[in-house]
């Protein structure tokens, strides 16, 4: 039962002022001055999280018996070298040469173009907010544009820039570049001219061990331990597919410049799967229980269009259409959109983005972003991408170890194919050091060049140009011909999908979508955290500090933690109101009030942080009832067995 | 009910390829070979660390309402430096210049000399193990030394020798290198002669942000960033004093050359309590209840006798005769014992040892480490320090934040003390730019240099020698007399008292103590973990593959889940006894048998991993009885409503 208003306006400072007046979080190092990108939670975001965590661990690992693994932050260089993350895992930034100060090249050009649309939006006199409101929030925001003028652009000037707007993750270095370039956008503080973007590698570099020879990274995602790790995981599975592994940990990303403060993170806790399953089929055996899930979807089609328009689908109708392109993608996109539900997320509040081409990260084949809303705009919160076969092929070809699945064929094929036959006895003597490398020349091949080669073969010899040189190979060295075998066993490289979730994120955006003031006292905050969810679940407030309250208190708590529900005890000498309030605002759901009438007979009151209804019952039932509601149960459901209790709330 | 026989001998290798076979943990990286000191956990491995962190939340977080934080393993080079860690914590390495390999000394230094005397124990006829034994197990156990030669040494020498091991932890690097000097201790692959230690810095360092202006370090424990939060959490805690700090989180430590598989580790999972405590009062309100936990005591004058001799001792006892210096500190140490009696280590394989002067870290006034006894001898598992006021005191000074705590004195008192008064509008026009340097230097003096001070400018001035510079104050720029006040606030910075505990070898040591061999067959093996603790806690098994048996099975595992009892099932073709023989490798308690009878009558039959021995009754009941035993009930107590049932265990 909640009285959180629906169109409340959201003020980010007051709703960070009790976030870090309760100490749900701090800046790292924040008597040092703090580290931008590093934050530290305290007790009651660490609760919350611990819960969050657990409850996905319950819906996705214990619910489909995943396989959980705990990897290694620390990655020597080659592992992702291999993996691709060594050339590509980066951003592009520019930098202002005559003060030093760095920007990332697509948020300055996103900021600076939002701020001239709506210099032109004042400028039209069609804008929302008054210029000096909008700029004093964005000082407060640390944006680096201080300040919007009220300048008028040209039509065609403002339909540019909104396509540049709906398109910006699909740049590269290069059109950022020509952005820049084309609209003038320099340093917002000191109008200097930047060098063009540049890439900077987003991954934190150290050394392993004393020697200074081996070279290593930060892991800047959990999914590289699943894959070097994929022949194990087969094994524990008894070597049946479709399964799943997933991990919960920490990743690291340098980012360039973070100013979103718990969004944009340096250092934060990711709950990974891997799905593997087979290419040739990727139904999901429980489809079903998702396809009538309905989500709010952003197609890359409507975006490359330039539009942001969104629509409502079902699973089942976006993978029958072909928006989302087949079972085990939809099937998890479901799933995460419940687990979303599950946790308190705002359902009108999220959204699915697919991927633009260019936009997906170089081992993805599609992907799509489930995006929370915040005051911040749509955030990225969970990515649930199709890798394909990538990772598990590349570490294969870089290291030799095959990593495939085997399966027996219930009725064997015959399969034709064109095969290498090298005579090594000959193949040596003649090509000496070089041996290995024209060996290993005819058996990369394939089928298609292995025909071919066959031909030239048998018109004489094949002449292979390796690293420069020239090799003769004739039909006494080697015989290609098209082979005949009957195979028992199929083998192949899964697919990975992978539902990737930033922790901290999904964190946020519930802490903002949670938070509401009420409307009677603008002086009220509330969280309002599903009684699940949140990090303590009971407050117990002893009327007053008289010593027949003590024993009480302590048979009460001692109670409740036997019956597993969560209680702190706030015997401070503040009023009860005032009490209340403290405890709203960090989102306990249930006070249980100890008077004078509970040592004559044993009852209690109970009450709603939403609604701050009371009910009255004796200890056991009030007990039963919060059981019930941890639980899942409503406030009408779990208290019917309770008296209605009237009282005001005592503010001072 | 354990059928453990006490006195197996254990044999790491049988161990150590049911871990690995079962996938409990397998070397990072390990297709690209692996890199020494990382290793991944797979399954089995992650969620018996899930159980123990949940029983360490429980034993310690709840039950004493300690404050969790999380903070950031990433950290500023300035942080560390304060706390003295760029400084002094490192450890002594000897280079081969011939070879470019690089030995931790004191590890070295300590297996060269075990080899030297287990060789004279060779030579005099009384070694326990043969020579040949010895060496091929010194090879498998990836000792540096690969072969001990029978040598006799003279008496003395071995009495030296022995004095030196029992004291290892105690030498700094003058030490090490004098004793490689006396004892002419080599490269043992080559006999080449080594470089003389020098200090190693265990961080690791990478840069923070795209400048390269910012160095950084990855935490080598989670304390420090408990302490930055201090006033937070004071806050937090009403301002009441004393309360505890927990955090659980990856630290990282650039060990040498770590050769002790999962017990030296890069990269580990810590658990850390940080207890702020009045220094003047530092007993403890529940101290009571640990009193007569008996432990078995190694203090440090024991050791620095040169022996390693143990004694039974209660708390109580050890904090009254001084043995354990205060009852916070001998609290913390009960807790501890009990804690790892709770998740099932073996007791008779725990001792406290007190770590000597100079082994103690550069920040604790006195230190206990819960040691558990392993194949690879006693470990340092948990630290119990007493790290005094050192942390916040220096973080304080560093920058100028008080992190003290302030205390409503309830009769004021009245304070003598000697006080500086600097006349600032002559300070600043008399020194000029020195004048700061020149207020810091009577600002940091103590009460007998401030009455000094006061005699020298009654005697005409002060002459103050700074950075090499003489500065000349006389009466008119300052005055110093000692002055009375009444004071109602008392502002003192705590102490701190921290029990560390690393996870990963509390969890490797459990894995040893609990394994064992079936006496009747060698090739059964067995981890017998708690019930509580255990990564699964029943097995069902189906008969067979008959497809009646599919919905008996759904349904039961269904029961089980919603009752909260973890299940995994195993309908493999194999035999039940095979089945049954894999189980107890991977340690799960309890086995469910799906038989014929089943489907007529709905009864189960249930298996006890330890004993085999089996019960049989309706599926409730059983239902009832794993509740109970996962809960920490034993067999009989909870099995009394089902049947015996006999049946042989058919192994092939």
């Amino acid at each position: 039962m909640s009285t959180r208003p629906t169109e409340q306006e959201f003020i980010r400072d007051e709703f960070d002022s009790v976030l870090r007046g309760r100490f749900f979080y701090a800046p790292s190092f924040d008597i040092y001055g703090g580290v931008s990108g590093l934050y530290d939670y305290g007790p009651a975001l660490c609760s919350l999280q611990a819960n969050v965590v657990d409850a996905w661990k319950k819906h996705f690992i214990l619910e489909e018996d995943m396989l959980e693994v705990d990897c290694t932050a620390l990655t020597p260089a080659e592992v992702l070298k291999t993996s691709g993350h060594v050339d590509k895992f980066s951003d592009w930034m520019c930098k202002d040469p005559q003060t030093g100060e760095i920007f990332r090249a697509d948020h300055l050009v996103e900021e600076v173009l939002e701020a001239r649309l709506k210099g032109d939006k004042e400028a039209r006199g069609i804008a929302h907010l008054s210029l000096e409101e909008e700029n004093e929030d964005k000082k407060k925001r640390k944006k680096k544009v201080k300040e919007i003028k009220a300048i008028k652009l040209e039509d065609h000037v403002v339909t540019e820039i909104e396509e540049i707007l709906a398109k910006i993750d699909n740049y590269g270095g290069k059109e950022l570049g020509e952005i820049i370039e084309k609209y003038q956008i320099t340093n917002p503080a000191t109008n200097g001219k930047l060098e063009p973007p540049c890439e900077f590698n987003l991954m934190f570099e150290t050394q392993i061990g004393p020697s200074g020879n081996l070279k290593g990274y930060l892991r800047p995602e959990t999914a590289q331990g699943h894959f070097l790790n994929f022949n194990k995981l087969l094994d524990c599975n008894n070597s049946r597919m479709p399964f799943a592994s997933a991990s919960i940990g920490k990743s690291f990303r340098n980012e360039i410049s973070p100013r979103a403060g718990l969004l944009r993170v340096r250092e934060f806790l990711m709950a990974e799967i891997e799905h593997y399953v087979d290419p040739d089929n990727k139904k999901h055996h429980r489809f079903d229980e998702v396809a009538d899930v309905v989500i709010t979807a952003l197609p890359k089609n409507v975006q490359e269009q330039g539009s942001t328009q969104t629509q409502q689908i079902s699973i089942g109708e976006a993978v029958k259409i072909g928006m989302i392109e087949n079972e085990t993608l939809g099937y998890f996109i479901g799933r995460i959109a419940l687990f979303m539900k599950r946790i308190g997320i705002n359902e009108k509040r999220m959204r699915f983005r697919q991927h633009m081409g260019n936009e997906m990260a170089h081992y993805a084949s599609d992907c799509w972003d489930c995006e929370l809303h915040t005051s911040y705009g749509w955030i990225e919160c969970v990515g649930c991408a199709d890798r394909s076969a990538y990772d598990l092929s590349v570490h294969s070809a870089r290291t030799g170890e095959k990593l495939v699945v085997r399966e027996n064929l219930e009725t064997p094929v015959t399969v034709e194919a064109w095969e290498v036959d090298i005579d090594k006895k000959k193949f040596g003597p003649k090509f000496r050091k070089d041996a290995g490398k024209v060996t290993k020349f005819l058996e990369s091949k394939t089928q298609c060049e292995l025909e071919s080669l066959s031909k030239e073969l048998a018109n004489g010899e094949i002449v292979a140009t390796i690293d420069g040189a020239e090799f003769h190979i004739d039909n006494s060295l080697v015989k290609i011909a098209k082979v005949k075998r009957t195979e028992h066993i199929r083998e192949y490289t899964p697919n990975v999908i992978e539902p990737s979730f930033g922790v901290g994120r999904c964190l946020y955006a519930l802490l903002e979508h949670s938070f509401w003031t009420r409307p009677e006292d603008t002086g009220r905050k509330v969280l309002s955290f599903l009684p699940t969810i949140a990090p303590t679940k009971v407050l117990v407030v002893p009327l007053s500090s008289n010593s027949q309250f003590v024993p009480l208190t302590k048979s009460l708590t001692r109670q409740l933690r036997s019956a597993g529900i969560s209680a702190k005890v706030d015997d401070s000498s503040a009023t009860i109101g005032r009490r209340y309030a403290r405890n709203d605002e960090m989102g306990t759901p249930f006070g249980l009030t100890i008077d004078f009438q509970t040592i004559s007979d044993n009852t209690i009151t109970l009450r709603d942080r939403d609604s701050t209804l009371q009910k009255r019952g004796a200890i056991p039932d009030v007990i039963q009832s919060l059981l019930a509601m941890t639980n899942g149960a409503t406030w009408e459901e779990a208290t019917t067995k309770l008296a209605n209790f009237e009282s005001q709330e005592i503010e001072q």
